[in-house]
């Protein structure tokens, strides 16, 4: 697939087929990954390639449960039951329901990719960069080879157990949660704002008349779409 | 180009040639950048494209400094002219040599892409997987165009300046600075640990013997190569 096509085509992913990824397409979906930048090249990421559901009942269950009560909290929390919520063919009520069978299902994805750090310090924003370009590389990887998948942070909330279950070491944190699978059922475009809301040229705030979209893709206007993408 | 052979061969370019960079062209590379997944999808990322060499004298010669004065530190720190690196045909010397230049020219890069986020509180590392995909993105498109860059952090010594002399607003976080041109002279590959240590399946430490590389790519064992890739 080509490249531009590739990132153009690349959006979160939330409903997944049962089918298993097989070796030769893990094999490059995380060579990609590993071939990504990090500071010094010092390659701290790691990957922990949750696969066999048997062997990794417990992590699974843990995130299964991590994610219902995050969504159940941000529900409530960004009033998906209030408003236009209420009516079913809104947006914002089609996000609810696919959250919904998101957490539902997310325990039985065909793969889950945790996405780690080897620590030297406590991280910052900036050691970021050692590992979420990995992570975008993963997922273009993973839509050339007709996968999907979404980077997730919930994770964090069973941060503890999972460390424990895993045999994580002390120094590693997780940095990403990454289901992956086979898109089950229809997704729609890449959802992002105009080109001209994101990028300057040479201040803040000064426009730059050519950072226009590519004519054949549309771009949503207006407020965010309320979701992970 | 293919995607797989984007992400196999998109390492860090430190020496750029003179010319300038189309509109054409930094449109698409931006285009590709904004594309890029962020928290709940709210696109926090934001571009400021230093071009015009003039109207962003200032930054520049603040971008060149702090490299300049972040070098001489890690030159040192990290024992540069000791050992291996008294030996001018050593990888070490060599990317004494490359930082040099970099550092040396830093300033007069065709295009410096500030990536920022606007932040809703005090960041921490998960908030960098709203902005370092989308760098990620950016480097592909760049070499997809026949340019090359590479992910700095060494703003930071000239955070406040840098942001008085760009007008960003007091909640905008600058997340990289990522210097872009064509390539000048030759290159290395892209070298990166084998997977073997990086991806282990189900448990932390548990061998993933899917994760080989594809035969085309060599990759580089021992210790991580000293370098900002």
């Amino acid at each position: 697939m080509e490249l531009a096509d590739a990132i153009a085509s690349t959006r979160a992913i939330r409903r997944y087929r049962p089918d298993p990824i097989p070796d030769e397409d893990l094999a490059a979906i995380l060579f990609a990954a590993t071939r990504a930048p990090s500071g010094s090249n010092r390659q701290p990421f790691r990957f922990v390639v949750l696969r066999d559901h048997q062997r990794t009942a417990r992590a699974r269950a843990l995130l299964g449960d991590a994610f219902r009560a995050a969504w159940d909290a941000k529900r409530d929390a960004d009033g998906y039951d209030r408003g236009s919520g209420q009516d079913p063919s809104t947006p914002k009520a089609r996000m609810a329901a696919t959250m919904e069978h998101f957490v539902d299902h997310i325990a039985d994805a065909p793969v889950i990719v945790l996405a780690c750090l080897e620590l030297r310090r406590p991280p910052g924003l900036h050691d970021g960069a050692s590992v979420y370009p990995a992570c975008q590389n993963l997922l273009l990887a993973a839509r050339d080879r007709g996968y999907g998948g979404v980077i997730t942070m919930w994770h964090q909330l069973v941060v503890d157990e999972l460390t424990d279950a895993l045999g994580l070491p002390e120094n590693v944190a997780i940095a990403a949660a990454i289901p992956l699978g086979r898109p089950a059922g229809a997704h729609g475009p890449v959802r992002r704002r105009p080109m001209h809301e994101l990028v300057f040229e040479d201040r803040w705030g000064s426009p730059a008349p050519w950072a226009t979209e590519p004519e054949r893709v549309g771009v949503a206007g207006g407020p965010p779409t309320p979701t992970m993408e």
